[in-house]
């Protein structure tokens, strides 16, 4: 039987986790739950299976992880962290306009989801479960993107790039669901990257037009 | 075992059907199908329940429809049929105008997927079945939505309500796109209709900016 402790499952927003910070151990774990979730995806991936890849007892496993969805949300948010910081790194890049940077974001979101796919198939199958299921992880990605949305907005008010008399938290709300489509795991499977490529360029002009000053071109 | 013949599934647009036109029959068995999807899902009624419920044999039901996904099909499509009939008449009611028609047409698709899960929790299986495994009642929605977005563009662009320098097929593109949120069943489960009410009136309103002839006000 796993050891019980006081931390509720998914309560927090960092990934549930037992016992001491044995770091190198957690990394063992979670690189044998990478390869596989990789090789035979994440519903058939079961602690028996990541114990006997590291060769250990199930019960070592769960003095570190509560459970199976644990070690998924750190491979999750490590995932989306990845991506999550290069599209920060796209809202804060002072050498582009806050015009070229949203056009970027969507960019960006559709190759990096398109990448990790064809790197690695499986990965679609937790991406599915952790949406499905609401993991801590894809709050934080949510939010995460929220924060990228809301930097370019305040970055082109700022320049009077965008035009400011719409409220900001709307704007954002806007920005932030037609991105969606874009970010969502269960499109990349149903669309060609070359679609998905397009139909970003064609959201990313028509929200643009939206947000300019207007007399400015883009 | 089910007679065959020379209707590929899937094929056409139209559900895949087999022998005559009997058409009570034909309806006797949706009816029984809308019924048995309702209380049991999609997934768990088999061709065999339907047969029970109407006292045939299921032989005689595959006379009548090739497969259970026909039978889905033309309950689906009946569905998302009366969606977009209410959608296409918002786009061509020439007693608003273009930009409240827009604004209607992302209401209505909230407001009628909430009411159907309200009145229908388990057409949420069949919807996501659908979408998943790219039935032709999906692909036909999509079009009469594209027909929607392409209407009161047009509707727009010859009231001078909107600007017509931006290529309008990619106008139409990037707007059926930011509907996509609205109008995919894997969203309704996860988020309130009021939440999802006030995120199509951000949406909206940051498209409409960018649709509207400068110096017009909304």
């Amino acid at each position: 039987m796993p050891k019980t402790n006081h931390q509720m499952p998914n309560s927090s927003e960092s990934p549930v986790t037992r016992g001491p910070a044995e770091h190198e151990r957690r990394t063992q774990i979670i690189e044998a739950a990478v390869r596989s979730f990789a090789i035979h995806g994440y519903q058939k991936t079961t602690i028996a299976d990541l114990a006997k890849a590291i060769g250990m007892s199930t019960a070592y496993i769960y003095k570190f992880f509560e459970s199976k969805q644990a070690i998924g949300e750190v491979v999750c948010a490590r995932t989306m962290g990845v991506t999550s910081a290069a599209l920060l790194a796209v809202a804060d890049d002072s050498s582009a306009s806050a015009c070229e940077r949203l056009s970027t974001v969507f960019e960006t979101l559709v190759e990096r989801g398109y990448d990790l796919l064809d790197i690695q198939p499986k990965l679609h199958e937790i991406a599915m479960a952790a949406v499905d299921e609401g993991w801590a992880s894809v709050r934080t990605y949510r939010a995460e993107l929220g924060e990228v949305v809301r930097r370019i907005v305040v970055a082109g008010r700022d320049s009077h790039e965008f035009e400011s008399s719409a409220a900001p938290a709307e704007v954002c709300q806007g920005l932030l669901a037609t991105l969606i489509p874009f970010s969502h795991p269960v499109f990349l499977r149903q669309t060609s990257r070359q679609d998905m490529l397009q139909a970003a360029a064609a959201v990313s002009a028509l929200v643009l037009r939206g947000l300019i000053l207007r007399g400015l071109k883009i």
